[in-house]
């Protein structure tokens, strides 16, 4: 199938239109029209070679929502014409311990990721959202509610599950205090899960001018940052925290204001290691644990808790010209709080 | 009372004989005739000063066990003659979520530490084991199975319950494979407990002469880590391992062990801050923990759970005179795998 879409060539290169065949549809894939793209810091990093080898050209976008417009013979589970969204892998093994517990997310043979990795054959590269087209085998996609808009979905199938993922494996809920590190394209939709479940949600911020929003998002309290004494007047009283920024901080500070058996949770990565004092860790039984986007069932799972509840990203809609504008944008916090492309503009 | 005992006087001195006075017993205090006191090394960094400021004169101990000799008026728990055990701590607030939860040992108003520390009054400093008799509120000492040697009890009081916690805490048990880092004082108890709890346990020691008394505790596996490399061959298939080591090891090797939800639980310290590569913590979901003592309830489950497993620590009795000695062994890990004193001799 010809998909025309926005590729970066090299590393060094801007992303340029760019057009390629994806796979005939196999028995148990489904074709659909991709609607919207989310932009994913995610996306830069890839593009631009920051972590490690990348494989060029590289069509990124692993936030998906679209139309089916095909489905292979085996499939039952979609028809022509369904809100389908796809998110940050496409294969597992499906044969793991973590695959068959429905977390193809921490496979231990590797998930297959949306665009820059390798199908399970080791020949294919995969080719991502950023393009009026997708293949995917149909156990990889997820059904959008009807009452949902798509534009705000697509951030959902990344930013969205790495934080519903946590927020329910730790069982936030009514009578838990939670912290949310960070208000940008995965905190703000941490503080919308988190207040939807029930939470006493507080948003960590170094930007003092985000606490409007921070509060309209569902937030009961806002902590400004900026001024790092704050800390020194807090109590250990969160069941957990977590961290979705990905420049370096310091985490030992938000380790203390843990209650008994609460935990931080990483999200955010800087790539740098982050030195922990253990001290911290034993005096309260405090647990420092990862989180990585989350698997299908719970992509599933979140999409009918946010047809519930009214629950989309906050985005701004750009035509896939602006997407290069849009990355330095990015990299400059400077979104309110997710980018997504309009799929009728590649 | 008057108590008989040694007493470090300065940081800078060897510890000497010294004869001082308990309090009187009041409603719910018994008093006991010290039999054993074991020597932790968290005694020499206190006694020198080590980790802050100390109180002085300093008698240190808090893994003892002995002979109830008189009861207050208001204790029902114990009877003259019972042998009871006493460790870490002699009081705590009573009416925190942790204290309530039988969890003192983390106690939002902080535990008073059986030694080095002051009486909830704020003026009187507790003294510790190494003397020959021992006045404590009732709330906080633990009865002894009849069928353990009383030497080989002592140490189960801080190194014992300092890994019966965690390993309880984290449900180590039949299906489970659990890693002891070091095959020390604490290490040695870890290993017991793992195997008599049922999990496959596996021992990782930078000393290779280590392996028989290992697998002798009853570990199934014995990894020498002093071949660094070791760690490139090994699957991540570990539920639980538990760091017993207070020299600073890179602990990043012993994440990637971890299955996912796997958790790796610090329990030694060495006082400086670990590095840590958070990518290693998201891949499996995996966490990094920290445990501290445990709650006197637990302390009781664990002596009961030895009485019927037949565990005690493997100990050096020494006389009072040798405290000296034992402790530049202790901190040569020149030991197996604990030594205590015998009260006699004091």
């Amino acid at each position: 199938m010809r998909s025309k879409g926005y590729a970066a060539l090299t590393a060094k290169a801007s992303l340029t239109p760019y057009e390629f065949d994806r796979r005939e549809l196999k028995a148990n894939d489904v074709a659909l029209t991709t609607q919207f793209a989310g932009i994913c810091h995610s996306d830069i990093h890839q593009a631009r070679e920051e972590w490690g080898p990348s494989i060029f050209p590289m069509v990124p976008g692993h936030e998906i929502a679209g139309i089916v417009t095909e489905v292979g013979s085996a499939v039952t589970k979609f028809k022509v014409g369904d809100r389908i969204g796809i998110g940050v892998f496409v294969d597992s093994c499906k044969k793991c311990e973590a695959c068959l517990k429905g977390l193809g997310n921490y496979c231990y043979e590797n998930m297959t990721a949306t665009y820059n990795s390798m199908e399970r054959d080791g020949k294919s590269p995969t080719m991502g959202g950023y393009s009026d087209s997708f293949v995917v085998d149909a156990d990889y996609a997820v059904k959008i509610p009807g009452n949902l808009e798509m534009s705000g979905v697509a951030p959902l199938m990344c930013a969205g599950i790495t934080l519903y993922s946590p927020l329910r494996h730790w069982q936030a809920g009514p009578g838990m205090k939670v912290g949310i590190i960070g208000l940008g394209g995965l905190g703000h939709m941490g503080v919308k899960f988190s207040a939807a479940l029930g939470a006493e949600t507080t948003v960590f911020s170094h930007s003092p001018h985000k606490k409007d929003d921070a509060l309209a998002m569902g937030a009961d309290h806002f902590v400004s940052t900026a001024d790092h004494s704050v800390f020194a007047g807090m109590k250990p009283e969160f069941d957990l925290i977590l961290n979705t920024v990905s420049a370096e901080i310091d985490l030992n500070p938000y380790l203390e204001l843990l209650k008994l058996d609460g935990t931080l949770v990483m999200i955010g990565l800087s790539g740098k290691q982050y030195p922990i004092s253990a001290g911290g860790l034993l005096q309260k039984r405090r647990s420092l644990a990862g989180s990585q986007i989350g698997g299908v069932p719970e992509l599933q799972e979140m999409l009918d808790f946010c047809g519930t509840h009214n629950i989309v990203s906050d985005v701004e809609i750009v035509k896939a010209e602006y997407i290069n504008q849009a990355y330095e944008r990015t990299i400059a916090s400077d979104v309110k709080y997710r980018f997504v492309i309009d799929a009728a503009t590649f």
